[in-house]
């Protein structure tokens, strides 16, 4: 990735950008807009925030910021987890949140059109007022942005069924480096017209332009579904229990927490869990006889056909981070094997915990064969934590693995990259970014 | 789209290719490779074929089909219906049908890795016998490769539950061409580390890469299906029905034929179809319970839970292009549409067949808004059919629909692409094209 082109001159760039947009200079601010929810990841000082409240404002930024080879870093919530909206030396931080509408829902078709900086949380609300809904799920749904939700490809727990945040976005506006405005996709389901600018554009974490509008894809809600919880005394049972789930059919929800998160969730919340087990495994499906056979290695198993109860085995699973943050820094991995290799992955990021002296909490969607080791260390210990994490990820390599399953690479896993992508695939993703962006100002040096 | 920069030297550039790969030249042969099923689409005369046996064939004939500025048409089976894998003069074509290796099959994991040239037919049963299934099923499955599929993203009836055929493709082996080798994507199920270059290479339509080997989704056989039959009085009306299902559930598949498309069949077959009727719907699910209501309006409806009888019900689907075949030439248009303008679009479609006086039989994948208005036409006819074509697809664009829903621009939408994609739009899928195949020699001219 090259460097910007032009020199900087911060003064005439400023002055040019307020006759433009409202700029925000004040370091105070500036500060709380520096970092997004990843510990470890390196952050700048910005130079000036930009809360853009249309795409005039946008469209200006980027001309601007162009024109003067000023990075721009484009942040919607500043939810992730990559490091990928953390500022850059000298950047203008891109807020979008502050374009946060629903522009309309279509009842009929199952569309719903909308301003990037809405919450996930506030379009599934509109979309349940409306009898429809927004399937993607990420744990951060009630805090993160749709903008962001597209930007990193979130995942969560109804991707296992009903595929993550791509699979439900038809078409996008976003805004070019140059500061012309790029239409993608149809409002169609299906379309196959040009190159697939869209899926371009998802998952590409502010590197190739800046989203402000998107046409989604809402569903009829899914029937009420039953819940299970499944013990095993060895992760090897519950990562064979997975295998057997999956092909005893498609359950909505496939959750798994390791021993380790299972005794932090339990210290927290005193619900009872069994604290001899070595994993557990949550399962929602419409009926769960399909997957008794495939359960009977559990030591033991509970379920239920109330949603409500349903939604009560599940909040174990949602409190595993909160959980596990109780209990020192975390630094929360995210990376995904192909489904039978789970039990392997987990028995390796335990051999890693052994060696380095560190609590490793493992929990996921194990259906899709995501886990999220969270390691727990003290700040002297940092070095040693981000040993560990360096290790987790090529152990998933080793497995024919990713290094990021949802959280995407950010500024945190940059350096991992050249250890998944060859040559010929980087050189080549730098120059459909150099086709997006020929002055490198977006989120430069980042993701790719 | 910029012209190859290079002189061609025909002789010196065969006498390179020879001595590389094995070329054939008897135009015989080369005739044969001139042209996929698309009816006016144009074709020019090969220079050259080449019958790729390996990565290395492949490598080999774009290195110097590159150094000498010859423009390559890499075609999987030839049974487009976009004029994608048509020749271009004095160009290569490379055949990839005989790289058609099934390499293997992951029955824990669910995938399949297999070279490009396999029959989807062939994969299909090749995972069946694992007790596995590969879900997209374009009609032509018999006889296509995964690669064409995989280059058109086809769809099929199938893909209204299950998705298109970029939903299934994990991981991607292709050639650039400089004749380097691009490896895209993971055998896991979510994957967001760098630019989705699989994705960017679904349904580019051979103008990217040719696509060597790709890593698929396999899935677990459905349950079996029943089947509803529902014939309504009018198009409206079963426009109408095709929303209301929508809303009662999600079928795994939801087919239309109109009365010109019934008319023929029956012709055809004497399989007894009502001739009154305006169109009728298919319709199948685990149960049709829930979609009783939504068809009231309809004046007969059959149902059937043995998948058997389901496939009988099927089959006048089936037919509804061999049956249209039998009455002239034709001309099968391919748009889609939100679903609840499907009888809007219809209506036009049935206005442009009044006004230029041609039958017009419409039939398609009613569920996700795909149809494939169909025109039949004597030779001397050929320009008036074509102006028809024309107008179908403007009335699906004014309908905020697209102009090929799974078929493709190859050679015959190209002028069209215009209509529909901006110059940002267009100008950006150029530049993408450059970073990919500088010198212009992949399908030159087409797709974008
Ligand atoms: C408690 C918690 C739980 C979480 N659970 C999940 C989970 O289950 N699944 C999951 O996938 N993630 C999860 N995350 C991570 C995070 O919430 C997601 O990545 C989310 O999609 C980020 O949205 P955001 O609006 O906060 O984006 P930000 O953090 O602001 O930005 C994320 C990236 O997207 C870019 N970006 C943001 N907006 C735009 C835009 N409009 N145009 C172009 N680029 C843009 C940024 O430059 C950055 O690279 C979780 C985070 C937390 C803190
Ligand atoms: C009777 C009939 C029914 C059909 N039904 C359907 C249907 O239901 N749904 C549907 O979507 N389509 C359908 N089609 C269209 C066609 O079968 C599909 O587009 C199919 O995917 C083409 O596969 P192929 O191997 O024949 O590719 P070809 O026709 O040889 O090529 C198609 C395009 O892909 C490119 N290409 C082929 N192989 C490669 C490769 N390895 N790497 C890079 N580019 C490549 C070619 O250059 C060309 O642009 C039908 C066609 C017929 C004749």
């Amino acid at each position: 990735m090259t460097e910007p082109l032009t020199a900087v001159d911060p003064a005439a760039f400023l002055a040019e950008l307020a006759s433009a947009v409202p700029v925000v200079l004040d370091p105070h601010v500036l500060m709380a807009y520096q970092r997004d929810q990843a510990a470890l990841a390196e952050a700048g000082t910005p130079l000036a925030l930009v809360r853009a409240r249309s795409v005039d404002d946008v469209a200006a930024t980027l001309r601007t910021a162009s024109a003067h080879g000023v990075p721009v870093v484009t942040r919607g919530a500043g939810t992730g987890l990559a490091g990928g909206a953390n500022a850059i030396d000298g950047c203008v931080v891109l807020s979008t949140a502050a374009m946060d509408g629903i522009i309309s829902i279509d009842k009929v078709a199952r569309t719903a059109t909308v301003q990037c900086g809405v919450l996930n949380g506030t379009l599934s609300a509109a979309a349940a007022d409306q009898g429809l809904w927004y399937a993607p799920d990420p744990a951060s749904k009630a805090v993160s942005t749709i903008g962001g939700n597209i930007a990193t490809n979130a995942g969560g727990g109804c991707c296992l069924r009903y595929g993550v945040t791509g699979d439900h976005v038809l078409a996008l506006t976003a805004v070019l480096a140059s500061g012309e405005v790029l239409r993608t996709g149809t409002a169609t389901r299906k379309n196959v017209a040009g190159l697939d600018l869209t899926r371009l554009l998802v998952g590409s974490e502010g590197t190739l332009a800046v989203i402000v509008e998107a046409v989604l894809r809402l569903r009829v809600p899914p029937p009420p579904q039953a819940t299970l919880v499944a013990f095993f005394d060895s992760l090897r049972k519950a990562g064979d229990a997975v295998v057997a789930i999956e092909q005893a059919g498609t359950p909505s929800l496939l959750e798994l927490m390791d021993r380790t998160t299972i005794a932090a969730v339990e210290e927290h919340t005193r619900m009872g869990l069994d604290l001899t087990a070595g994993a557990l495994l949550i399962v929602q499906d419409e009926s769960l006889d399909a997957y008794a056979d495939a359960c009977r290695g559990a030591g033991f198993v509970a379920q239920t056909d109330d949603p409500e109860e349903g939604e009560q085995f599940l909040a174990a699973r949602r409190l595993a981070l909160p959980a596990l943050e109780r209990k020192g820094l975390t630094l929360l991995d995210d990376v995904a094997v192909p489904p039978p290799l789970i039990a392997d992955m987990m028995d390796r990021v335990q051999a890693i915990a052994d060696r380095y002296g560190l609590v490793i909490g493992t929990f996921g969607h194990a259906g899709d064969g995501n886990l999220h080791p969270t390691i727990v260390f003290d700040r002297e210990a940092a070095d040693t934590a981000r040993a560990a994490f360096d290790e987790i990820l090529a152990a998933a390599l080793s497995l024919g693995g990713t290094i990021t399953g949802e959280h995407g690479i950010g500024s945190l896993k940059t350096p991992h990259l050249a250890d998944m992508l060859g040559p010929t695939e980087r050189a080549l993703m730098a120059r459909i970014k150099a086709a997006f962006d020929p002055g490198n100002i977006l989120n430069p040096g980042r993701a790719l």
